[in-house]
């Protein structure tokens, strides 16, 4: 399937992010204006609310889009999806009669403010990525332990905190955390000195479940991804972490794309996860191909200077999807909501330019990386960090937007009222 | 301070658990009405949402109480809870002179249904106690490297899973997960053999937190206290803790108790948290006693028999008090929000008789404990295991009610349709 033609013709540039294959939905303001549910097209993005409010759009079950966030659609599942879907191809397709009535709910981007696209009900974060789970296993606990004796049968995940879940754009401010080096007898208690992202999809649950779910039905219950970045201060995670996992360490900050990219716009760039070293328990059997072909790179932008991009890789490059995540969270019987999150874990791929994360490109802080006008092992201060993901179809894109966030000093003194 | 006495004759009765000095916030329903708020007394639950459309009962900010979760006012703050504090004992102290309006919204316990008694927003296990710490760690690391180097200076937290949590007399059913032993080659996915609970104290933040704060602004932020049971699978558990944590092993059930007992109720009985064996970081010192004085037992029941109470310990064993837990929560920044819920850990003493959970009263299923009519080693399908716990005050006891859950059995096949 090639590009769908617009009669928004910024949506037929054969290099830009938001064709109509596309369609993300997210949330966006303009001026003093209330956040409005609009999905992207072009250069602009359309008032959905709007559509709705008109009596252009009608969903069973609605009004759904009355609310300043994606969660009403999202869990009302897969068939709305479609026919919300199928009702906005209609709309924008070049040559659509309603042109006239859907044009004055068209606004630039350019001149819009993007907000949460949805309300994050719970967030996990998962260790997916055979790369990073080596590279990182490596530098904790040494090559003989890098992977763990459980990690080619279980996608493993800790809860992380869904408080922390912030929009593209919004500054991350460098976090205090007790830290304790090898060398001292006595813990510390400063800013991180260690500040991190890790490159990451994150999977947004539509349709709730009570009790343990199928691949297949796990599948089926995801409305779309995001580009999701794990900031993670290093110097408190290496010190908090054991026995229970990462605690204060990933609590600062989780920057998400502004849009969330269905599944249906993913649909065509399906692949199948690696093969399998030993094989997995059945209930992680996949029915087919649950990761998608998704270009990643992360850009690092010091204050006042250049991008560089200091890391590419790709989605496909996971040893576990999301739909095998989200069937292992429901083993135990956990409920699963609308709006949870799931974290993919760190995209890293084979070779030093596709890791996703500083601790792993610096190799622990040991082989500083190239930026313009300088070198970095982790983040330093007013240093912007921008995650793009795209999908590369026959003569069109599907984009993610940026997800970007800029580190700014710690407070000088936490406490200080 | 004594016992405040009611013109509710019930709640004057020495041994009782809701004298009007206790006044715990829960959620009833009468037939098949809606739930509502209400305040336990003696024998009876008081209709507050009914006091305050009564007009009997005025909070700055309300209506608080039109909903059936107590959110409104846990997020309204300290000078909120103290008026309605304040007017509730001044409605049912002997000799009110407003009874004649009241006593119509009494509803005796015996015949109501009981409710979760507010919305969880995010849930958070520590791992605080010292004997459980040290026990737990004997057993899954050996004694050499049972208190893990950070355990003295960290109150040691996970994320836990908010939709987990139940309210007491919900029946919990035994997960599925998968297991490994050290004798196998390839782990099992099956019902868990080593279903175990969890005897731990819950805190509920009532007013929210953006950056770090202090043990004393924590303390100020919690609203008041649970029982809770952190289901645990002990066997899962073991297989896929490291290297991130707890994750599917904790994620079947949390059980709290019905009622929420006000940090105003539990005033009178705050002890200090132990001695310090290592100094602590000042921004853990407290400023007074964090802890409370409330007596603890796990009675189990199996199905048909009588009760056992198998341990008896209390809530001041902990090494680190539900405000250090917050304040190390807030660190990262990390916000808290209303509704929050801080599981204390496992509340163990120091003789066995006095261990919080199964694994270690039977340490590790190798010394089977006595119960009506057999032992147990682990939860047997259908057994009842009940929490409780009491401060006890000259003339008076503070109670929580029951926190209690029957274990039914694992799904035959958790994929069958």
């Amino acid at each position: 399937m090639g590009l769908i033609r617009s009669w928004v013709e910024s949506a037929n540039a054969a290099e830009g992010p938001f064709p109509l294959n596309n369609l993300p939905c997210g949330v966006f303001s303009v001026g003093q204006d209330e956040p409005r549910c609009g999905v992207a097209i072009g250069d602009f993005v359309l008032d959905v609310a709007g559509l709705e409010e008109e009596g252009l759009l009608q969903l069973e079950g609605g009004p759904l889009l009355d609310v300043p966030f994606w969660n009403e659609v999202m869990g009302a599942g897969p068939a709305v999806w479609a026919a919300l879907r199928d009702r906005l191809t209609a709309l924008l397709a070049e040559g659509s009669a309603e042109r006239g009535a859907v044009e004055p709910l068209l606004h630039p981007l350019a001149g819009v403010a993007l907000h949460m696209p949805f309300l994050v009900s719970e967030y996990t974060d998962f260790y997916a990525g055979r790369h990073h789970a080596t590279n990182v296993g490596t530098m904790f606990r040494g090559a003989e332990n890098a992977l763990p004796p459980n990690w080619l049968h279980i996608p493993i995940g800790y809860n992380g905190r869904a408080s922390s879940v912030v929009v593209s754009g919004t500054p991350v401010r460098r976090p205090w955390g007790q830290v304790k080096g090898p060398d001292h007898a006595m813990p510390f208690f400063q800013p991180s000195r260690r500040f991190d992202i890790e490159l990451e999809m994150g999977a947004v649950v539509g349709v709730p479940s009570e009790g343990p779910v199928t691949v297949a039905e796990a599948d089926a219950m995801i409305f779309g991804y995001v580009l999701l970045n794990d900031w993670s201060a290093r110097d408190i995670q290496a010190w908090e972490y054991q026995p229970l996992g990462p605690f204060q360490a990933k609590a600062t900050a989780t920057t998400i794309s502004s849009w969330i990219v269905t599944k249906a716009a993913l649909e065509p760039f399906r692949v199948p996860t690696p093969p399998r070293e030993v094989p997995l328990l059945p209930y992680l059997h996949e029915p087919g191909p649950m990761l998608y072909d998704i270009a990643l790179e992360v850009a690092l932008q010091p204050e006042g200077g250049a991008e560089t991009v200091i890391a590419r890789t790709n989605y496909a490059q996971m040893y576990y999807s999301a739909a095998q995540q989200l069937a292992h969270h429901t083993t135990s019987g956990c409920a699963m909501n609308t709006g949870d999150l799931l974290g993919s874990g760190t995209i890293s791929g084979p070779v030093r330019e596709s890791r996703g994360s500083l601790l792993e490109l610096s190799w622990g802080g040991k082989e500083p990386v190239a930026i313009d006008g300088g070198t970095r092992t982790f983040i330093e201060d007013n240093d912007t960090l921008i995650l793009r993901g795209e999908c590369r179809g026959e003569g069109y894109r599907i984009g993610f937007g940026d997800c970007a966030g800029t580190v700014i000093p710690a407070l000088a003194d936490p406490y200080a009222r």
